[in-house]
């Protein structure tokens, strides 16, 4: 078995003792005779896994007693039209900064539940930076700002929290969520997908502070209603249980790491390689403004595009996959999530070394 | 390692092979270096697999060419709102036929979107049995009719398929489906949780045929929309990768059993032998009228409940779990899917008159 470097977007690279601990208990979780995949989400067993990834959850982004931790499903698109159907709390409009194609998605969904008010918007400079917060036009009766907090597509990503007043800050966190330590209690909500940093697709986390739910709109349906599933410990549905497992196993795997400080370290280091080296190629560039550049992805061109193939194909024969840009924006990727070991990163580098002093 | 008889109502057991094929490929799917919970949903190792789990699934329950097969999110507690707001099309009302808990909050959740005739109910009954057709008083302007095709608490199915005449019928056969042939013709929507008999909790089944599509409720989140996900092969957000993979497993699985007609006979020969016992005992009892008694979920009463602990630990200790009913019934439930091997439903009947014999 040969295991490859995946550079993958999301779903993405898990890490490596996560997968072999998941494979050895699947036929039988802890003696109970039972795959989790096969366990009632009611039944003890699960109820443990269940708890312990919530704890953990907690644990590494000390997230204040006063937020509930949702597991939940539907992704970030399906967050983008459940926000607003739990948060706007009979307010007219919210707030959006425009950073990009996520942003995009997400203010296009909102538009279909209330007035939405674009703050500031990237679009001018091709979606390269996160506008200043000086220049964000904010309403002072919006039910909240929604951020972006890193474009998995464009490679943007927020080193700051927007100080917002008395509104309520929404942060889109489906590709930096864990990468590093934050403050929770700046943001009233924070939602992701699972797919990057966290486990298997079909999880979506939501840490919400408990005073903003308890007011969905009438026609939100109840499995997506925040108060509802903070009421029912997120079982008001059967819960994606296998992938709250492998979270679990993954929050698990952070901690043994040294949890998110240590992540951040690590993360850094593998994200200065990359940069670094595009700095100063003459081959390679990187579009993005250098102190809004995502620690987690990281899009960068070919000077001649014409030879992306050949780029890819020789990544590929070195076991690197997943390294073509996202269609929208063309060129490459590399997302380099927490799973990435920075042996990864260096085998990156050394090829692209190699590849521009053929071709450059 | 010994595995348990699982009698879960859900999540349930799985076919034992499936679990060791996805223990053996969890670090590297055929050959890819990945896992499939690691494989970007657009990269065409995941394509592959979504298309063959699609085609094994059409197959499996011959789904006609102007059917949609959906693999979405959020459960059946999900659908009971996305059905509405998909189906409803301007109309004013649904029909809705009350067979227990699960017609039940199908009924409470879509009175948010529409006002809910309920045609017919056997409440009066105590949800013994499924109201004889004559009886229903449909409204011929209904936009759909839904039924609950089998009631996991209550252990009551359909064996035929209501005539309805040019309404739309939607059946939740979350569980019941896979277990036998139907006409899927007969039907305008079939949905269900996949944690009964496809695989992980966290992967929904819509089949929905084309012409009733493209309507959906303004305020409809993009990610139910049966339009938008038909349009992008489900793939409008991240789909559940790994549990659209187990499911692609369990269809080849189902296959290679010889299809829905031999789980057909599998399943009457377990429910037979579990039920044959009920009627001739004078200890354990099936609240079930027999004709519309499910071969999925067998709840069955104990003569004396103060018995029920003891009978749960002895079965504990003989390594059969989940027997407990649901708890708003009480009593037991052997829920005997697919996966259950006939050697499970006679080691319980076993059991039973061992205890039978000791306490009747």
């Amino acid at each position: 078995m040969t295991r490859v470097f995946n550079f993958s977007a999301g779903p993405a690279a898990l890490p490596e003792p996560v997968l072999r601990q998941a494979a050895d208990e699947m036929l039988d979780w802890h003696g109970s005779g039972m795959s989790v995949m096969e366990m009632s989400h009611r039944g003890k067993e699960f109820i443990a896994i269940h708890a312990e990834a919530e704890t953990l959850l907690r644990k590494l982004l000390a997230v204040p007693a006063n937020y509930k931790v949702l597991f939940m499903q539907g992704g970030a698109i399906g967050e983008n039209a459940i926000v607003p159907m739990n948060l706007l709390r009979g307010k007219a409009g919210a707030d959006y900064i425009d950073t990009g194609e996520w942003s995009k998605k997400s203010i296009k969904e909102a538009q279909k539940y209330c007035k939405v008010n674009v703050a500031a918007s990237a679009k001018d400079g091709g979606y390269t930076r996160v506008p200043p917060r000086e220049t964000w036009k904010l309403d002072p009766n919006a039910a909240y700002v929604h951020i972006c907090a890193n474009e998995t597509i464009g490679g943007v990503e927020y080193h700051w929290t927007p100080d917002v007043g008395a509104v309520p800050l929404v942060a889109d966190m489906s590709s930096d969520i864990l990468s590093r330590p934050i403050d929770v209690s700046k943001y009233a909500l924070i939602y992701g997908g699972a797919q990057k940093n966290i486990g298997p697709a079909g999880l979506t986390i939501v840490i919400v502070r408990d005073d903003l739910i308890g007011q969905a709109h009438p026609l939100t349906p109840s499995a997506f209603d925040y108060k509802q599933q903070a009421d029912n410990d997120s079982m008001l549905n059967t819960p994606p249980t296998y992938a709250i497992y492998i979270a679990g196993l993954v929050f698990k795997w952070i901690e043994m790491q040294g949890g998110l400080a240590a992540m951040e370290i690590h993360n850094r280091k593998k994200a200065a390689l990359l940069y670094d080296y595009l700095d100063q190629s003459k081959f390679f560039t990187s579009p993005v403004a250098r102190e809004d550049r995502s620690l987690m992805n990281v899009p960068f061109k070919l000077r001649d595009e014409s030879l992306d193939e050949a780029f890819l194909k020789g990544a590929q024969s070195r076991g690197m996959v997943q390294l073509k840009g996202h269609r929208s924006v063309g060129g490459m990727r590399a997302s380099i999530y927490n799973a990435m070991p920075i042996d990864g990163v260096r085998a990156l580098v050394v090829y692209m070394k190699e590849f521009e002093a053929q071709h450059g």
